[in-house]
């Protein structure tokens, strides 16, 4: 559990509520994140996404990618081979989100655990009536 | 600019996929966090909420307290006044969101001050041209 309060006067609450929002909307939708933490391995071509990312539509990698690149996340190269071959890679810019993703990750995680024990609780208490 | 870098191997990106996608499956939306934001200020009622959050509706926030509610993030108590109260307060649990909501906040102040500095330059620039 962490202790750290967070005091909020009302001219805070509402500058911090403006800035989360502001992060939302950037990073808005299921995808944008794990595209990125995708690409933390290394520049991909759009297939070898697309299977990391298992249940994602083309549609939606492809919008999600153009809109990565309108806000500056990622890269788009063509190279000149036959058949062109395209290829997606991060920019320095996606770094300044590596603290957001490490304690979205962290509270993923942490999540999962908890709700894990609290299922096993209840088959206990059940299996104990 | 952050400079610590994260390694990935396929597995720990694909574990650090799985993470996000649970935490943001928790969070959906963009009125969970800014709603946790305002009741950090104390108890609220839903109307008091929703002049806070301004442009929300009352069938989403009605919505989104209820899952809220249900993730353990929030209480809602009924007092019997006259007429009945209903207050929504911040449970133990929500504190642990507490580090991911001071990154998101951080992200999104720099993200603004950028975009502001950008179109700054852009219209230094059109106005050199």
């Amino acid at each position: 559990m962490i202790n750290t309060p967070i005091v909020h006067s009302g001219e805070a609450c509402t500058k911090s509520i403006a800035a989360i929002r502001d992060t939302l909307y950037v990073l808005s939708g299921k995808w944008k994140l794990p595209i990125i933490i995708a690409l933390k391995s290394g520049p991909s071509r759009f297939k070898d996404l697309q299977r990391q990312l298992q249940d994602i539509t083309p549609k939606i990698l492809s919008k999600e990618l153009k809109e990565l690149e309108l806000n500056e996340f990622v890269t788009r190269t063509v190279y000149a081979t036959s058949p062109v071959t395209v290829e997606y890679n991060l920019t320095k810019y996606s770094e300044t989100l590596n603290k957001v993703i490490i304690e979205m990750s962290d509270w993923g995680l942490q999540h999962r655990k908890r709700m894990m024990n609290n299922s096993r609780k209840e088959k206990k208490s059940i299996s104990l009536q």
